[in-house]
């Protein structure tokens, strides 16, 4: 089972970054959900609880008693606790008997997915670790998390893979389907119900899928619009689906023939083939000990050298059980990034490549292939798309 | 517009409060979502993003490129900027420009709806401020975002009502199509799919509906299992709608007549008359100025008066956009409420009445009703149940 992959993964990591303990410490976590709990549990938490983990590999879970018999059905923590009234004397106890020198909570300012403590409970559990004088042993869990979500299991892989299967499925549906005349809004149903009719749900919550046809297009975060298909029009779609808890991240490229065509022109066919120069020339690069800032740069470098606006955003990111996920990331050193360009890939990573450029008057070129990177170099897991798709 | 409605108020509770701006600080809200965004946003922020609101009534939003189209079609915003590289130094001109003595950020210990900001935020955000020296600036906004929740405008009423509504037709539906042999699974199943037929969605995330049949019957906080529905048993469920955003929250109990019974035996229905007596002992109570312990003190009181054991958890919380949302909780003083329960109940408050008892042998009776604080009273807006619903 997956949880029980991780919680003794996590025990590896802790002693590898010599750490003793590991707590997530979490309250209503429908509400305010840290990303670490997919890993560790597989219900709701509603109470304030905590869920420990030691170098060791001792696991404790520490919940409310309405939430107690869900934690014991994952068989994972060797020990369940439950408590009604307040859950400070549990916790502090168990740390009084493990005894940690450090203890590693999930707080980062690099990575949002390290970073699911928030500050109210951050200052409830230094509040308690003040009186028994420990609280400089906190420390940011941010290395643990990371890893624990960058080095993949076969499991999580597979995952994945099925998730692109089927993007990759409902995008060639879609490509045979559209016509001149039809609006984004439409595709954007069209795949909408496939995705519903095939069990699934969309890869992430605003926008997905994303259509965008025809020059002067809004920012790449915008709902599809009434916008219509026409002819001499480049198409764009950013979209994936969510599968077992993994998804897909995908951009593909369609072109739309004008009467008499029967291919695109010379200044869309260009685009295309210097953002498929541009994926190809970054995937390359990629192998565990890289920094993402140099991949990026490739690319990045690549289509500025070949006359086209350099693209707004990193030109990739991780992807697990969120659209944007992991720590190490393929982007410039811009300061929303923060340290995550200087990371080094680790084998068992999963990423985009999705640069973008702009054919003036015609619309914008992206495509978005997903690679793993393996011990020596980074295959894709996408078909990559290697022709402008004729509609 | 309701986010039009609550940038209004925000800009009110600042003045009363005496508190100059109110910063939400969020990234990536899809994964990590204060709970403050559905009031001041439709769509989600991927890359670090502000929005501000002043005493003065004056609202910014600094938002990431790719998400600003979005914001500006709210037209709520006086001014939206956008960035691509970092957030920093147009977040600091803006504060410059502003010159606000105290700045309310989401974070608080006592209240999960108001603690939507992470500990890496925090940090972030109190480096950029320790530049300028004004890092002392930063204060909780936990009276902000507890009133933006509790005070509910009409619109917000009669959403919840109307998830109200329907959450009462599927207890009717589900109540006439109950038979003995038939699992909670199913019964689950059941509603669920009439929740989907009408273009709702469950009103929280995992084990909604939950059903439970007859005596030693799981936590609450359970999924149906196939456990069988039998003639004497008492049968609970626990379940809401989500409707245009906000959400139900109820409770029913049924009981399953033995073969020649046209009633429910004794104890089963005096278990049933005194949680009835409970409720309405506590809606009585129930008017701004209140305290919630003392609320929950007569209901707690009365069941254990009549025999039965207490219940492990507070008598009734807020609804709106969370099933469990807001503040001020009509519960005990446990460590686990913090200061919850001695916060004044206000006008324009909805809570959910929800004592349980057990009846030995048979099973959980539980009813959950809600209710309106309005100026002198708390009218239902549920219609409560008043029998045993007879299977």
């Amino acid at each position: 089972m997956l949880i029980r992959e991780k919680v003794l993964q996590a025990a590896d990591l802790l002693r590898q970054f010599d750490i003793d303990c590991w707590l997530t410490f979490v309250r209503e976590s429908e509400m305010l959900h840290d990303p670490m709990l997919d890993f560790l549990v597989a219900s709701h938490l509603t109470w304030p609880s905590a869920l420990l983990v030691t170098a060791k590999g001792e696991s404790f879970a520490l919940v409310g008693q309405l939430d107690r018999k869900a934690v014991d059905d994952l068989e994972v923590y060797d020990r369940v606790l439950d408590y009604v009234e307040g859950l400070q004397d549990s916790l502090i106890r168990l740390l009084r008997e493990l005894q940690p020198g450090t203890i590693a909570v999930n707080f980062s300012q690099d990575s949002e997915i390290c970073d699911g403590l928030t500050h109210g409970m951050y200052l409830t559990l230094e509040g308690w670790l003040e009186k028994i004088g420990w609280q400089d042993r906190l420390v940011s869990a941010e290395r643990i998390c990371s890893c624990l979500k960058a080095r993949k299991t076969p499991e999580e892989i597979r995952r994945i893979q099925s998730a692109i299967d089927h993007t990759e499925d409902i995008f060639r549906m879609v490509g045979e389907w559209i016509r001149p005349g039809m609006t984004e809004r439409q595709i954007a149903e069209f795949m909408t119900a496939e995705v519903r009719r095939r069990g699934l749900t969309p890869g992430w919550g605003s926008h997905c899928p994303a259509v965008f046809t025809g020059p002067d297009t809004a920012g790449a975060h915008y709902r599809p619009t009434e916008r219509v298909v026409e002819p001499g029009h480049i198409l764009n779609m950013d979209f994936g689906v969510r599968c077992e808890g993994y998804v897909s991240d995908m951009q593909r490229t369609f072109y739309i023939l004008e009467p008499g065509q029967d291919a695109a022109p010379p200044e869309v066919q260009r685009g295309f083939d210097t953002l498929r120069q541009a994926i190809e020339l970054a995937r390359q690069a990629i192998r565990p000990g890289a920094q993402g800032i140099g991949i990026d740069r490739l690319a990045r470098e690549w289509i500025v050298a070949q006359g086209y606006a350099e693209f707004p955003h990193a030109l990739g990111h991780q992807v697990g059980r969120y659209a944007h996920d992991g720590t190490a990331l393929l982007g410039p050193a811009w300061p929303k990034y923060a340290r995550r360009p200087f990371l080094l890939l680790e084998e068992g990573m999963v990423f985009t490549i999705e640069p973008r450029l702009t054919v003036f008057g015609r619309g914008v070129v992206t495509m978005e292939e997903i690679v793993r990177v393996a011990s020596d170099d980074a295959p894709y897991l996408t078909r990559p798309q290697k022709e402008l798709i004729l509609v």
